[in-house]
């Protein structure tokens, strides 16, 4: 039973997260879907990250097992096809044969996520729904240098969603930087794993920084604290987008 | 009687066009409503670049008279609220008072577009109706070198579309360069003004050499043969964008 490795592009906003829910529209079902138009097979798609509703990714890998063998580009060509005439804003970049024990999740040994906010007056036209728009003037200076303050191996439970499932809060964040570019904040985030809302919970308090609200010590502080009720509101989901995940070999 | 300029940035993909049509929507009537929202006042809008059905841009400029002076900040803001709230993917970046003979359209004095080819066999999914998906791989270097025959003061009546009201078909461009992003190839057109089409038939006739079905010298000919019917299939409106419009002064 061959298995296959996917590299997957979306668009997150019309669909209630990565994982399949019952009665709702979401990116594995919708590749599911497409596989089983494809060749007739119903499969279960196992991803590296289960983002949320509305969240992107430019880079998601995933993983399928056919009951027959058949060539990456039939595969890739073929799932496209179904996705498109579906009317699915999901793309697969690539398709390769795997080996029988590579598996997206637990194989992955680090994640990239971006989030981008947009800080001018004026809303986003062109990017709706692709960034999180914040008027007020940010310092993005004193954001990454407060960022640096979260690096590293800790208790992560104050950028922890309620709902998360992870059995220990205790992560190694190995990056993350924030750079403007023009009128574009762009915060980068790299880690083996993360929390469920890791990334948007740092998002949301990084931003207390650059509006002045918070300093680099009160954003240490709120880590130190491990409470959840420390943490800055969560940022929305539009500028989050999963852009790389890496696997050894 | 105040005039403001206005610099303007939009999703083209919902409109006919930036040119007010009886029963279809356009960029210059949905600002057009969002002033008489904002102040009651009916006016008509001018821009600098009357852009196609699909076409966006992130730094159109328009110019507007009202009869009442208000700060460039009120106006920018009240015009923004009532453009989202009508659902308008149109923001105004910016607003300013501008001298009475100023013209957003007679007074530029250079227009820059890009337009932007998704070179990959996967089509978008995160940047559908943004970009021109080419999965057949172009060679951009092939492509830059042809494209600066272009360049200069010619006649382009090749790259003209019937429906073009220009007086002359004898234009200069400034700038035609093609650069690979990844994935994505950019081809950058400056040029006082250009006839209708001309970046569209210029990008279509770019992605023959870059496919290898024409030389540069193709191409050339092309352009000296002042022919519409020797011009490449033209390019959809997804890849162009309207990115700035320079003044004098």
């Amino acid at each position: 039973m061959p298995r296959y490795r996917l590299l997957v592009e979306y668009d997150g906003r019309p669909y209630a997260g990565w994982q399949r829910q019952a009665g709702q529209p979401s990116i594995q079902a919708a590749i599911e879907q497409a596989v089983l138009a494809f060749c007739g097979e119903t499969v279960t798609i196992k991803g590296a990250g289960r983002t949320d509703a509305g969240v992107h990714a430019s880079g998601q890998v995933a993983h399928v097992d056919l009951d027959r063998a058949r060539s990456p580009e039939t595969i890739r060509n073929a799932l496209n096809a179904h996705l498109m005439a579906a009317g699915e804003t999901v793309a697969i970049l690539e398709a390769a044969l795997a080996a029988d024990d590579f598996d997206a999740r637990f194989s992955a040994r680090a994640r990239h996520y971006r989030y981008t906010i947009l800080n001018r007056r004026a809303p986003p036209a062109l990017d709706r729904g692709r960034v999180w728009h914040v008027p007020k003037p940010l310092d993005a200076v004193a954001m990454d240098q407060a960022a640096a303050r979260l690096v590293g191996h800790h208790d992560f439970t104050t950028f922890r969603a309620a709902q998360c499932q992870a059995k220990s809060p205790v992560k190694t964040l190995t990056r993350l930087a924030v750079t403007r570019r023009g009128d574009r904040i762009e915060i980068e985030a790299s880690a083996p794993s993360f929390l469920h809302n890791q990334v948007r919970s740092m998002a949301g308090s990084l931003k207390k920084v650059g509006e002045g609200a918070w300093s680099a010590d009160d954003l240490a502080g709120a880590l130190a604290a491990r409470d959840r009720s420390r943490c800055g509101p969560v940022a929305p989901p539009d500028g989050l987008c999963l852009e790389q995940v890496d696997y050894g070999g």
